[in-house]
């Protein structure tokens, strides 16, 4: 099959690569419909990924169609339409069982695309580890691009917003308007607030963060939020970029019992935290990675009752054979590049 | 000073009453700007209110200008312009310290206009027990209108969808699309519900819910709630009729782990509890009245942010000299009577 | 085999039975070690059971061997020690896999030892549908007496707390005195009650839960609780008798705010539910059965750090050919009954 | 009159000192009947406090007898026995309103015994700004020892527990074994923990944190607990040192999903957060400091129900003119030095 592949810096080459085969009885085999870049491919692909593997599958959104499951399959079937979950788990420890799939204790594979552990969704077919608890048929009313952004994007936005205990009448800030933030910004006004402001320094994703309701600011943030709330700060901080200073921003946005959630990959190895201004503030202060399927039941609702319209943030669509050129725009963010999705 | 008083059943007259003065330090004078008439109002007009007494003055929704104060008021001044608290409470005691105002164990007044024990504010002038407490300065950006909305009928729909345990994705149903439940649809929004089931015989008003999004329904709403549901039915019930009959359609309306919240008064003396359906649904079933100021903190923010508009239901505003004709017309759901405004 | 069979009112007989066989590739057959005798079998003794049918193997609670497993089960194997969960789903509807096992959706078994849908527990060989998901090996350090009590009366006793929103502080009292309800006694303090009122008619169970640390009151509780409150009553109320008098008792030893969990099974046709006092107090109530496994990760660590004992409250351990007899003896209080097991 | 006063570092000396006056009609005299020394009062005795001031008069912690009170103060009257609470807030703020005293908005004093800006408690007499609000009778069958541990250090332990968001069936970690760790051991219990680690280099506190129920190690506690847990790690951590090792200890200790909740005083410049390991487990940290009185409601009837005993970690009992040895032995942790009383 054809699939995308990591070369090295800035390197995704769209080469051919051995078609999956079930490692197990449990897994499945998925023919690719679609497939999306995540702002956390970004890390791979500026030579800052997770592994030393070179010539690995990149990729970790997909959905698509079974064709081929093991003996111990039970749900799925060939021909079934399913979405994957970004986070895979065992499906049989205490945490997967609990809904923590990305806390899994066996030390499974734990997301495709990282590194030859578990090879990558952009490709034509994907093997799918414990299928049955890691994809799930596409719920009924949902259009494909809707359940790829279920399989990673919107679950992680929402667990961040829930993370930052955002609620009805809480004055929320969202630090970076990339796909995730602005869907934090749209899940942040269905969880209640009163009040969003989004953070960006590229004027075009202020006003996306503005046509939702937000309002959007840029390098004075902190002082802008300060007269906006009459020096009382936001009650809730999503941080959805990962830098030392943007998380650090996060924490001078919110006041006293302020909450901040980190869902940017921060890959900092001395970070230095204000403890005197998170004492003063009884700060909260959460990071981790979000258990994908653990939100679709509040998810898939949302969406079928027009809730939420997550699709809307997808800007290019492309073949997975243009893939590299895909990575380039997104990474540059030419052309209003937002959500890629590469297309089988 | 002129009031609406109560001489008898659908007899609401607006005569000559004594001028109101403080019966403590901690009372205060309030001239009413303006008033409302509530649902709750009616049982009286019907001759089914709480007391025998006769002749006392009604209503228990005003907001005003603070004209005197007693010498322990700390908070108000005269000049001020303020909201008061249908729900009244001494400020004093463990409950209405937690903020359970309705709750009050001291025995205190309860609330304006039920009784001789605490004259009511479809008058030009009321007093306010424990004023610090009891009445709070009009939030800024607020109108007088979005003001009176919260002294009453906004927080009991809020309260009755907290009690509903209303939340992100959920199925609600409110059954009855008076004021009240027209701003629990609204508020279910607001909460996160992927969606509304709305329940009124009355066609528009019916009509009104579905303009706030809601999938209205009449008589038959168990089966059509079932159809869209497949069964499972919804997860949330606001009830806010207050009639034995509305109630148990509430309980039929939820389905598995369903919450069914009263904010209607039911006055009944025997009422049949399902128990057979409440044990196999695992319910949770909730009755009170709400203690107003409690959801003031949440609630403001809400209507300064734009995401709440109380002030949409007024249908009517007359003087407060045509009080007696304004009552008729609400009690008869005449001429699209929906939230009537008294102005002083 | 030989099993425990309802042949009729107050008519248990010790009988051949046919040996259960897997009905599906995802059962299990267990050979019973020991079972319980659960206060909802009196319910069929006394000929008001679940079902009309005659002859059906009783029982619901039981710890044993696997001794077969289908070809679909993957996580048992035969020679595990298990656990059965009395409540028994699919393991495959939205309802079990959120925990909620006793309001599976696909109209499963249900219990064992209802009818002859599921046939019962006190059974010298028992079939466990979907066996991966209705039971669980004994857990480290546990006893299989301590397991057995895991597999309905402690789980129902702390649902019935968590209910009744139970909590650090508060003024709890329990109605009914048998197994669960001591367990609910036990219970209230690891979850911080302050104190605990337990209620019973009978002078031997008042004095056991006075040995657990609670204050017990007969028949004059209301007064009695009142006089211990300065009149504020109860926070929470556990009802685990099911009568139509105890759950209205215990509405009347709540004060305002107060929850009232019942977890007795009430077969009442016409309940009357005081709605002017639940009105009046704010009040919560709640009813419904336990989804037995949902509460093993809490219950685990607190068996096994020794701060639950249920195992205490067995009074009597008799072979299962002398069923009929520990029935009589349960059924009658006599001889200090209180759990009865049931050895295999 | 007499008072204990910070003149340099570890020098505090017994001293006359003009007496307190009201400075506003809301405040109240209180006579100091006992006071405590808190671990934090030694980073003044250290020469670190949190002001540059020089005799000033120190401590924060006392119960005593109401002298005097301004015209404003409603619910005091000379002769009431009171517990001050250790925060200090203006009781007229949002933050106060809602029971975050210590986030008072007002820029209130804040504390006791920090400055000249507020005097502190280890004096004869204390003036008690806003004494409706900062102070409380002393609750019926409290007596005054319990009460004074109710002024800061039991409502701190207990707050870091409820911010570690200890529950029932937790595995609980404290780490240092000072009067407010082993509260906290000893109120992990009653908030339901299933196992409690406790970790102290001292072996005479660890063998009183033993005594309550704990485990207890020293310094190879990380691996202690990873055996202990067969490498889970605890889901909660309360750190009640202050120092960034031990903080940093409290992170280690912990396991994925774990909660970490510092109640000691950090004044670390620059803490180095150990951003990757937070998330990986997917870590909640908390900082902060105690709104006293916001606990009392929980914790009153927990000492009244006999559940808490706080007044057991009372070492010494000395008179106030004694106060500099008291510090000087609590520092030393000499003679079993835990909780120093000064009596008035």
């Amino acid at each position: 099959m054809k699939a995308l592949l990591y070369q090295g810096e800035r390197d995704i080459r769209y080469e051919s690569f051995p078609d999956p085969t079930p490692a197990s009885p449990l897994d499945a085999i998925v023919r690719m419909d679609r497939c999306g870049i995540c702002g956390s491919d970004l890390h791979i692909y500026h030579g800052q990924g997770f592994s030393p593997d070179i010539g690995f599958c990149v990729g970790h959104e997909a959905v698509g169609e079974v064709v081929e499951v093991g003996s111990g399959v039970r749900r799925l079937k060939p021909g079934d339409r399913v979405m994957l979950s970004a986070a895979v788990g065992c499906g049989n420890c205490v945490n997967c069982l609990a809904g923590e799939v990305n806390l899994c204790l066996t030390g499974g594979a734990g997301c495709y695309g990282l590194s030859h552990r578990l090879e990558g969704c952009q490709a034509e077919a994907i093997r799918v580890p414990a299928a049955d608890f890691n994809a799930a048929l596409i719920p009924e009313g949902l259009t494909a691009d809707q359940a790829l952004l279920l399989t990673d994007n919107l679950p992680t936005a929402w667990y961040g917003l829930r993370n930052a205990e955002v609620g009805p009448g809480k004055t929320v800030v969202v630090v970076g308007c990339g796909p995730i933030g602005l869907m934090a910004v749209e899940g942040a006004f269905v969880l209640g607030a009163a009040r969003v402001f989004a953070v960006d320094l590229v004027a075009e994703r202020r006003a996306l963060a503005e046509s939702l309701g937000a309002t959007a600011f840029g390098s004075d943030a902190v002082e802008r939020i300060a007269e906006a709330t009459s020096g009382r700060m936001a009650d809730c901080a999503v941080e959805a970029v990962g830098a030392d200073a943007t998380i650090q921003l996060a924490m001078r946005c919110v006041g006293k019992m302020g909450v901040v959630s980190v869902i940017g990959v921060n890959q900092s190895r001395a970070f230095d935290f204000p403890m005197g201004v998170a004492f003063i503030k009884n700060l909260t202060f959460r990071i981790g990675t979000c258990s994908v399927p653990k939100w679709w039941p509040e998810l898939v609702p949302l969406i079928q009752g027009g809730r939420l319209k997550p699709e809307r943030y997808i800007s290019h669509r492309m073949p997975l054979s243009e893939g590299a050129e895909a990575y380039r725009l997104f990474d540059a963010r030419e052309a209003g590049a937002l959500k890629m999705v590469l297309t089988g």
